[in-house]
């Protein structure tokens, strides 16, 4: 296991994610040779709930000026562990209170918008902070749901700017190693068009479904007869309305990209329909049922991210 | 609980539907007063199976007139739980060998198709067919995988034809309902339209999503780093090729009218993307979750179809 050292980690948005993180390095036995641990809230009320339950040792509000400079002072790392539209004015609220040898880093689902947000709150300094997404479930939130292997077996994707220095990508790594993660580097454009193809691209199609129900007149003869195979295709159609708003518009380049190669699929299904040519229907389904199944095959190997795994 | 009385009942395709009806009628206390239980397959050998697990009593091959006379002579009721692309061909077979008190019923996924076969195969004696869907998982099939318990709570959808007698859909309703099904009956072209829009449309997608990260060139990478909602948006894409070819060709008229409807809305919220309408997104996206919430509240309810369940 790694090993991570550190005086001082800041999490601003003590949550589900920033809340792991706390309690991984804290309570995994060897994760991190822990320094102090300190949460920052929008209001010193928002955090003292972490303070309760023993996530944080010590909290700031992040508009008491003294506070956060007392917080920030001194830090190896930053985590903003806040919704990803927040990341520019967080970045811009933090900027003259960060130490030059401390490593800022988030976890934010997408990741392009998230460095042009910091290359213009930080600059030059944007250097000093090293774009992340850590992939964990996100059905439960607040601290309160804060674990301490939320991590293990999952992935937590950096997307280093050339301006990093090596050795603080490697610190973001081992940081996050120490939660049991598995750790993999890409661009924030590869990124981007990785994630609006296997979870934005989806997430779409899913409300969109229950969207065309709604827009029919038997809407409620329909629903009464949904099965499993509704409720498995739905299951996403019950996140948050909010977060997914926010992604779909950080990502709109890549997710329009992803939408219109999907709706080329559809157009070309349509057209074999109507044409009643079943052997290309059947091409395409049994190539996607191949793929699926490969799929879920190496996710059940042992090694590989817990986030493969059929449930 | 609904006794359900008769003499002889014949399956033909006793594998996970047709057994576990017949599963049901025998062994579930008082759902019956059996006669006997005829299995009929293409072959001899391919119902002896159902015969050495006690499913059925005895056996005959399609393909052997005397055989198949005599498992059809004095039948009470004859169920086609084949592929339902063979509903024609299966009709045609057995038509000369039909007692005109025998009520024929099948377990066909579309139904528009199945009266049109029904019409085709048996003319004005097309009033002793009762079209039937009951609706029930199908991951696992063959008589092996057949259950007594199979449709206790499910749905079971008949669209009786306008020549059909009523005491012959009651005697079908019976029928199912002693099996502990929920039986519901509509228009064949309303079954189609609500099958079109919750379950062939999904199965669609699904495999669409699949066959879109398939055409890309960083395939690979994206599957890598695929989770759990790109796994529960594409369970339905492990379903059998052939079932859904045959699905989407049997009922290409109500199935490409809701392709077309949902296309519109994927038109709706990439323009709201582009523009940059978070207020339009989170509205779609928002009314989509409460449906879906208020969806899976219903099922929740005892009283309800276990497939609204949640699972």
């Amino acid at each position: 296991m790694t090993v991570c050292t550190f005086d001082k980690l800041v999490i601003i948005g003590v949550g589900l994610i920033g809340g792991s993180l706390a309690r991984a390095l804290r309570e995994r036995a060897g994760a991190a040779r822990c320094g102090r641990i300190v949460g920052v809230g929008r209001s010193r009320a928002s955090v003292e709930r972490a303070l309760a339950l023993g996530v944080v040792d010590e909290v700031a509000a992040l508009d008491d000026d003294a506070g956060l400079a007392a917080a920030l002072a001194g830090a190896d790392f930053v985590l903003l562990a806040a919704p990803v539209a927040q990341t520019q004015p967080l970045l811009e609220r933090i900027a003259a209170f960060l130490d030059t040898q401390t490593i800022v880093t988030d976890a934010g689902s997408t990741k392009s918008d998230v460095v042009g947000a910091a290359r213009a709150a930080l600059g030059a300094r944007a250097a000093q902070f090293v774009p992340g997404h850590p992939i964990a479930g996100r059905e439960s939130s607040g601290v309160e749901a804060a674990l301490p292997d939320l991590y293990v077996g999952r992935n937590v994707v950096l997307c280093p700017l050339a301006e990093n220095r090596p050795q603080d990508v490697e610190r973001i790594e081992s940081l996050w190693r120490a939660t049991g993660a598995i750790v993999s580097t890409m661009s924030h454009e590869q990124h981007d068009r990785v994630f609006a193809s296997v979870s934005h691209l989806p997430h779409l199609l899913s409300f969109a479904l229950v969207e065309r129900i709604l827009n029919t007149p038997d809407a409620a003869l329909k629903f009464s007869f949904a099965a499993g195979g509704f409720r498995d295709f739905t299951r996403i159609a019950a996140s948050s309305p909010e977060m997914w708003r926010d992604v779909c518009l950080a990502n709109r380049e890549a997710l329009v990209d992803e939408l219109d190669g999907y709706t080329d699929v559809l157009a070309r299904l349509r057209a074999a329909i109507v044409a009643g040519d079943g052997a290309a229907l059947e091409a395409v389904f049994a190539r996607s049922r191949e793929a699926r199944r490969q799929w879920q095959e190496r996710g059940a190997q042992a090694g590989v991210p817990v986030g493969l795994a059929p449930k």
